[in-house]
């Protein structure tokens, strides 16, 4: 099993991952690692900006995998200091430009700021339009700009105060980490929504990360969680915390247990691997079926396969193999090639499946489109009957959370009752896990319509922070200005 | 689990992997998918040769993998006919230069001809100098180059009887493809040592490959392994079979099912997927120890820690992870992040491991480098013993038929017995599985000295083709030239 | 002789070019050629901002020339629209981060607009400073921002009124073109130091570009040029003309003449190349000595040698030969031909050379360098005497008006009298024509002291322009943030 | 003026230039910058090889220019030794695969040895297929490689004598430059149709180049031209000379005086650019007529050119302007441009030739389309009249002896009389050199058909050395492998 879940095409994409060092060293090799580690929540682009002890920042940032911009000992050696954030990016626009990717940087009457986030705000364009009709000129389209300048033309005085007065008119889900000269500063959101976990490296130094295997990668001490509505300031005297927020419910998200975070994560006190499995054995429970083998879609579906398969005494196996040297582009096919139906990452393990009754196990179904080549691909490798399984309840809102995932009319779940769907993707039987049952993998009783524990939007529709920038009709086109040539 | 091995230190590497076609359409497109199947076998280059029906050959090659260089529809487009012969390349020399990228193609009298082949020739160096004293020139330096001179100086006069007289001087391991104007060819060694298989196409083309995994992929039907020192000539009228070394008997490259092999082939008709489970449950037989859990090193060490954790009753967990995300170029680790002890490709789950007593499961050991950084971090992440079981015998001796292994001085089970190398690595207790046993994982009630059914040299040193170029002390420099720069 | 003065260390650089079409058909192509044509003025980075019909913006830059980053049609075929701007840099920071390449644009409250700019603002930094205090960001380094961003913050409500806002903030030498939805804009400053010109196309749309060259390239008639202190509001009912700082004297750079200017340019009514010969006869007269030959040093000597040596009656002779296959990467010397003293760009015409009394002819001396090698060269080449005659008068001063000049204490002529820079250079004799003399060939009596028609500082340190930026000992460090791995 | 003339689509271009040194010190650095200044000679590719003191050669090549290849100082220090060839290629074929790159390498038996040569050979074809008969496998498709197979399978046991039974059976015009371990060899064909030279640098060491000014480049003082049909070896005991082919009669090739060469080198005996100017004054002696200006078309026209204008007491004034910023990329014309008739290498100087009689300057005309080009632009910048004047005879027929040229039938003047071509180039007279006029220019009273002392078979079709493949009918199709994507 491995990490990667790379280009894959019907998958939810988690936007990005935030990594900050405060007193750590080499904090640029230390966040490039970091980084690294945090490599599955954006592949797009990665970017780093540190501090030196003269006050002087250092940037690079570029397209592509951490180990494609980072690699080079001389970009290491030329980003000095020992404080740093860094930033892993997928774009949520298809707008790869060099522009947008974080942290963004600022020259402030008070010195220099660096600010990475992770999520997405509901009320960018809203404050967007606002900022640009007193003067605001923007330069990137994306929403961590908005930060950027509402902590320019705050009237408070301390850095600290301004990120407050910022964080206090900005709507949405985010974790960021930001950097200045005083301090290394990391926030959630108020009903936290999006993870950020405190380490301690060996050496006194600080961490603060999307996730614990960032931590590990750098042998960093895991901490506490960030806790929602927390801001952390971080500097030489230490860890000082503030919630500006008052008290609120958190919400943290639900998908990031059943898909985005790393397995060997923890998140809010719960092994995500260990959980997966629960969320397996738990959809065995409830919709076992006979059945001669339990198979997983690599690499996601492996955990809860196996949950599923020890739950229901089936035999596990590795029917589909995957491939992971797919190269920089892909190959194209000719007709002749398309009516082959070819999946150049996964293939079946014909041996294993020929004429047996086989489960499959999946994370999810978003449009539905792998789903049904799957299930074809089992088939053609001999399987008598094939029975869907998915670890989580049908998909059938879109994120404005900070997950990229398609509009809800190409969302399969919101067109189509279960039926219909494992007559579309071609099952002989399709199961999800009920909202109640995978609250239960959580460890608790059943959801709570009235206090639900977790954000679960994108299974109920339940959007608790307000969706200003849709609910106002206004368009989301951020920019005049078209790239060429892209 | 999937099918990556990439630039992994510390394991034997396969050299080639080769594809064929006859009568098969868009030849190219399907060579370019043969070849992205058989990835796992070569990584450094690809090249394809296509002849088309004015008798023309269209080739292209280059270094990286072949979705990097058969990406684009022009490519493959511009690379027109119906046959085709394409190869993978790992450089066993260290030389990537694009002269040595497989096919080789030239112009012969007769018109002209590429060839492909995986294997390593052990009369190279002795075959050359003779072809040089009478004039002929070399521009690479592969081995390959060797069969394409002797092919040209032969006196018969068809194309098969050249190869036949060039075949009948080299000694060596080897299955070969190649292509002229009349006929697709496939060969393998009369001991059969590397793999080979044939296939047909719905359209009733022909299909030469080195594992079934690349039928798969192009729904090719299997049709048999070409046998031990057997060739087919295929043309339109069908395939033809030619035995010219008369009989021997079979010696299967042993570490084809170990390792190299993705689990979904199929190899001389045992799974091998299945195989490598057999091979678990049979080590858990031979060497079982007390423990919490068994933890495959991924992702080839998988298959055989679920045959062994069945077989020993003991849960199989995935308890360390794997990241696929490295990029182009390595994070140059600082010296600070030396100390850390970084592995960026792997890393532990810890919640999986803590206070546990585990067992490893991994394939072979090399030179024992990265067992020892895998303990090492299985340690750091809190497991309170460490068994490692290796699939494998203790790999002795280096191999010559193929394989690209490390000198004996570095095989660490070539200076050390098995309680020393638990030491070294900071394994509780290490294990191999016995000869025998591996045999008997295969089928056979154990090892026959006297006629042993697989090429095990690497475990036995027990060499059946002669090493000319080594025995006869020549160095192995082909050239003078030093290619600058590199 | 040809237009190139590429990379040349000891020359001093123009800053950039502009180019404008508005109603111009194929607008993109159209300011591709004319940036083509303003090579000259620019060689390390080319933008073109584009406009729609739907008021949609399209933009392309990139580092290198206008052939390296326009030379696609498909590039082309994306900057759609009827309207366009563009920018060819030479960087004065050294910086050539792709955020600085201009046009700069911005989404302002009444629409985007895109602005680039030929020229050097003299209190840029003191307005940043205000405007950062204010809550602005900056994105860029550019002096080009601060035109944006006094703009977006002006309390005027047309665009017009915005732009003259800004304008009368600034201090400094500009030409510029500017373009948003209602209009394309031109305006140069007060004294008109750089050049702008109007032209109008076959079709009956309209073009602004730095030089007539650009005009010509389009096949534009030449209409006028622009004035000092004139903004020009170029839209579907024509051309308007704005004064907003009432009547001022124009002082045109006086060494457009001498070196910037193509040859086939006219500028301000005066064809360049025949001015040039006029120089040259000048500097003939005013200092002329018995001689075999006059050389011109290549390319920019060649108009004023011209003039030299017809006014003396000596034979014009090419004495030094250009290479201009340079490649990307300059060849590094070793030791050993470092001594050999090699000229990659020049080489001396050794037949014409030998035995010779030479008058070299070159344009300008800034730090002597090359002057030494050209004169050692030639007298390698055998020259029995070598009299340099320089067509501008001694560079004393450093420009601070949009030339690229070094600091004044590495300008040879500040520090040495003539008769000292004679020896240094290693010629027999050493001549700059005198102001007066460069102004009599310009058509004046002589300069006059009280009202000089050209900025000429940089041979006088008369600047009439207030050099805030320096005179408040401010730094010129824009930005804390400094980019790794340049 | 300058030494450039690249990528000019209707000029006849020079295949290669060589380069080669023994006993050099930094051989490779030499040799990088001698084809720096024999880049004229072909800017496609670059190679270069050297021995080293152990007797191990070292090799790098690449497309493009000098510069691009040999810039780093990493290349040139791996290049290691004190003797060196090198090679500047103009693909003739179009193909500019990197196997084609020149000097070309082999592994003899007697050791290590390096060939790279200038010019054609034409009786390839034909030695080809016989060695391939024989056996023989050709990597490349170059010429070149017939040299190398005939060294390798020659009886004889020296080097040198088997070099010179290669050269016996070759045909064609050629000067090559070849390196083995014991000496550095040059030779030129029998009648010495393309240049070589010898040099001395300062240490003692030696130089080979096809011109002098590539001796300039490296201080080497000019010593020889290696006559026609001889051989040189160098070595440390210093250079002996061998005359194969007995006495034949020298007939260097007319057009490098014309065009091809350097202005700043000296071809046998006479200095080119001198000689140029001689043309130029032969030419307006032959064919005066009244104008104002005398213009060349740079940059090759000018000096004879400035003969013409100084014999013809008419102004020589630079009325076109060359832009060299060209560019990897052209910039593709839409339509709208393409009526424009952009010209984006020259452009006129509109107010030197406005109301002008105009006598236009050029080399040669080849196809005739840049010249009706050169023409319509002169009027459309006003000239009353343009006059043509070409500085060599009417180029009827092609060149086989190393200069590409179109075939015959696509030269002007091979299907139309002088007075059609001037109607078709728009002109309003037109005239050619005679022949016997530029006999006369180079010294000779005249041409003598018996026994001509150059070759000039573009201008009377007197092919002295036989067309062995073009006279039977052979196809030159040299492999029926075609590189994809190409």
């Amino acid at each position: 099993m491995d990490a990667t879940r790379d280009w894959d095409d019907d998958k939810p994409h988690e936007e990005c991952g935030v990594f900050g060092v405060w007193n750590g060293g080499d904090a640029a090799a230390l966040t490039a690692l970091g980084l690294h580690a945090l490599q599955h929540r954006g592949q797009e682009a990665a970017g780093i900006v540190t501090l030196d002890e003269k006050g002087l920042f250092h940037a690079h940032k570029g397209l592509g995998l951490v180990g494609d911009n980072f690699g080079e000992a001389k970009i290491i050696a030329s980003l000095r200091g020992g404080a740093a954030v860094g930033h892993n990016r997928y774009a949520t626009t298809g707008e790869t430009a060099l522009r947008n990717v974080q942290p963004l940087y600022a020259d402030f009457e008070f010195g220099g700021f660096a600010v990475a986030h992770n999520g997405n705000l509901t009320n960018a364009n809203a404050l967007k339009r606002a900022l640009v009709r007193r003067g605001c000129l923007f330069q990137s389209t994306t929403d961590s700009e908005v930060f950027v300048h509402l902590i320019a033309i705050s009237l408070y005085s301390t850095v600290l105060d301004r990120l407050i007065d910022a964080l206090k008119q900005v709507q949405g889900a985010y974790s960021l980490v930001a950097l200045h000269n005083g301090a290394l500063i990391g926030a959630r959101d108020p009903i936290g929504v999006r993870p950020l976990v405190l380490g301690r490296l060996a050496n006194g130094g600080w961490v603060l990360a999307s996730e614990t295997c960032a931590l590990d990668i750098v042998s960093a001490e895991f901490v506490r969680d960030i806790e929602a509505g927390e801001i952390v300031i971080i500097d030489d005297s230490g860890v000082r915390s503030v919630k500006p927020f008052g008290r609120n419910d958190s919400r943290f998200c639900i998908f990031e247990y059943i898909y985005f975070a790393r397995p060997d994560s923890v998140m809010e006190g719960k092994p995500v691997y260990e959980t997966r499995k629960r969320i397996g054995a738990e959809l065995a429970r409830e919709s076992g079926v006979p059945a001669d083998v339990v198979v997983p879609v690599p690499d996601s579906g492996v955990p809860s396969a196996m949950g599923y398969a020890a739950e229901a005494g089936i035999p596990f196996e590795l029917g589909i193999i995957r491939n992971h040297y797919v190269g920089r582009t892909f190959i194209e096919p000719t007709d002749q090639i398309r009516h082959l139906g070819v999946k150049l990452k996964h293939s079946a393990n014909r041996p294993m499946l020929e004429g047996k009754r086989v489960i499959l196990v999946d994370d999810s179904i978003v449009r539905g489109t792998t789903s049904r080549k799957i299930v074809e691909m089992v088939r053609q490798a001999g399987a008598k009957e094939v029975h869907m399984r998915i670890s989580s309840p049908p998909t059938t809102h879109s994120c404005y959370y900070g997950i990229d995932t398609p509009e809800r009319s190409q969302l399969m779940a919101a067109k189509h009752d279960v039926a219909e769907m494992a007559r579309i993707i071609g099952a002989d039987s399709l199961a999800f896990i009920s909202l109640d049952g995978l609250y239960r993998a959580l460890g608790r009783p059943a959801r709570d319509p009235a206090k639900p524990d977790f954000c679960d939007a994108c299974f109920t529709g339940d959007y608790v922070i307000p969706l200003t920038d849709w609910e106002d009709n206004a368009d989301r086109q951020l920019s005049l200005l078209q790239p060429a040539g892209e």
